[in-house]
C-alpha cells in the first residue's frame, strides 16, 4: 500500500471505536501538518457513510496541536444519511483530548464530471520542473513532511524576501507516486507555505484556527496546480484562501482558512 | 427591544437547555432563511462562551428545513474555553429532528480595530436610494423576511433577464433601524438573491448544503454593503462567496456556501 492511505488508516476495534496512528512523517517542524490531520480524521469519518466516501464540505477546527508518533482516536457520529449527502461529525482525540473538531458533508463525485458550467480556469504557471522544491531550509524549519510530499513553488514566490504579493503559486503531488483523490486534496489544501510570507517575508508562525475545504470533482492522475491567497489581514487574524486543479485544467478543490499571525518573539 | 434580537433570542430553562422559537417573519416562500437560522443558533451558541461574544467562524450544514413559527431547542457544548476562542458546537432541532447542525469558534471582537494590514476596498456602487429594493414580487416568491429587512439591490443586478455575470451587489440594514453587529453579518451573509440567477436567470431553487461566515471586525453604524459571486458550478453544486463591507468601508465579514441548484420542474 502507499505511504498515504497507509498513514491515514483507522480501524474498527471491538466497540466500534475507531483508532489509528498520526505518524510523524507528516510534521512540519515538529507538528503534524493541519491538512494531514485532517485527510486522516477524513478518512474515519467518511467509515460512518460507505455510500457517500467524499468530502463535498469538510470544515476542522483546531484546538491543540497534533502529538506525531503518536496513537489517536476518532469519535465520530453519522448525523444523518441523505440519498444524496451525508452529514458527519468528529472529534480527533489524543491523550484523552480532542485535537480538532469536524463537521462535513459527504457525498459520491461522478467518476466523469460533466464540464463545469462555470469555473476559474488555472493561471499560466511554469512546468514543475521549472519550478522550486519547497525544501525546510529556505523557511529555517525542519519539514519532515517533503519527505511525503513533492511540492513544487513557483520561482517568484520563493520568498526570502518578500515580493510584496501575498500568493503563492505551484504543484503537489506524492512521492511515492500515488495519485491524487478527494483525500489528498484535503492534504494538498494545507501543504503550500503562507501565501502572507509573499507580502510579509516570514514574519511568524500562521497556526491554523478553522479550515475548509469543498471537493468539487474528482481529480485526474497527475499533477495538482495550486493558488493560494491572503487579501485579508485584521487584527492578527488572516484568512487564506485556495484553489486547486488537475492535470486536465478542472478545478476540483477550493479551500480557505482563517489563521493567527504570530510574530517571531 | 427590536426585532431581531427579540425573535434571534434563547432562555435556558431548569436543566440548562436553551429554548427558543424559529419566528416566521424571517421565512423565504415558506421556509426560514438559512442566516437567520445561522444567526439564532449563535446567539444560544455564544451562551455558552459569554466571554467570547462574536463567531470568528461559523459554519451551519443544513440538515432539513426548519419550520417558521415553530418551538425549537439548542443543543450547544462547549468544546474548549481558549484564552482567546471558545470553539462551541450545537445542534438546532425542531421536533425531534436536527434542522442545522454548526460548529464554530468565538472570540471577542475589540471595539476599535486597528486599520487593516490587508484587506479589500468595496468596489463603486450607487446610494442605497439609487438602488432597487429587493422584493418577492420580482422572484416569483413571496418574501415575508423583507418586512424584517431592508435590501437593497445595485439596478445592474435586479435580474428578470440574466445579464451574463454571476454576481450580485447592494446594500442591508434592519427596518427597525437595529444597527448592526457581528451575529446581525450572519443574517446579511444569505439575505441576498443567488448570485447565479444574474448569469443563468432564476433558473430554480438554490438550498444551501454548508454556510461559513467569518466575522473580521465590528462594524460601524449604517448600511452594509455586500458582494457576492458564482465562479465555480459543477454537477449541480456551487460555491457561492460574498464580501461584507460596513458604512466606513472595513471589511467586517467573509463568508463561502455550498448550495445545490435544483432547476424549476
Amino acid at each position: 500500500m502507499n505511504q498515504f492511505d497507509q498513514e491515514t488508516n483507522f480501524c474498527l476495534d471491538a466497540d466500534s471505536r475507531l483508532t489509528g496512528t498520526v505518524h510523524p512523517h507528516w510534521n512540519i517542524g515538529t507538528n503534524p501538518n493541519g491538512g494531514y490531520l485532517m485527510a486522516l480524521a477524513a478518512s474515519g469519518m467518511r467509515q460512518r457513510c460507505p455510500k457517500h466516501p467524499d468530502p463535498l464540505s469538510l470544515t476542522a477546527h483546531y484546538q491543540r496541536p497534533g502529538l506525531g508518533a503518536h496513537s489517536c482516536t476518532l469519535d465520530a457520529e453519522l448525523l444523518r444519511e441523505g440519498a444524496s449527502i451525508s452529514t458527519v461529525r468528529a472529534s480527533l482525540m489524543q491523550e484523552g483530548k480532542q485535537r480538532l473538531e469536524l463537521l462535513g458533508s459527504f457525498g459520491l463525485l461522478p467518476s466523469h464530471s460533466e464540464p463545469a458550467q462555470v469555473s476559474v480556469a488555472p493561471p499560466p504557471m511554469p512546468e514543475p520542473d521549472e519550478c522550486i522544491r519547497r525544501s525546510g531550509e529556505a523557511q529555517g524549519v525542519d519539514l519532515p513532511i517533503m519527505q511525503r510530499l513533492d511540492i513544487r513553488l513557483h520561482p517568484d514566490n520563493v520568498v526570502k524576501v518578500p515580493n510584496g504579493v501575498s500568493q503563492v503559486r505551484g504543484w503537489a503531488r506524492f512521492k511515492d507516486g500515488r495519485e491524487p483523490d478527494s483525500l489528498a486534496l484535503l492534504l494538498f489544501a494545507d501543504a503550500f507555505p503562507p501565501a502572507i510570507f509573499g507580502l510579509l517575508g516570514m514574519v511568524g508562525w500562521v497556526p491554523t484556527i478553522e479550515l475548509t475545504v469543498h471537493v468539487r470533482r474528482r481529480p485526474a492522475p497527475g499533477w495538482i496546480q495550486a493558488q493560494f491567497r491572503t487579501q485579508d489581514l485584521c487584527d492578527g487574524r488572516m484568512i487564506e484562501e485556495g484553489l486547486l486543479w488537475d492535470s486536465e485544467g478542472h478545478l476540483v478543490a477550493q479551500c480557505r482558512q482563517l489563521a493567527m499571525l504570530l510574530k517571531k518573539p
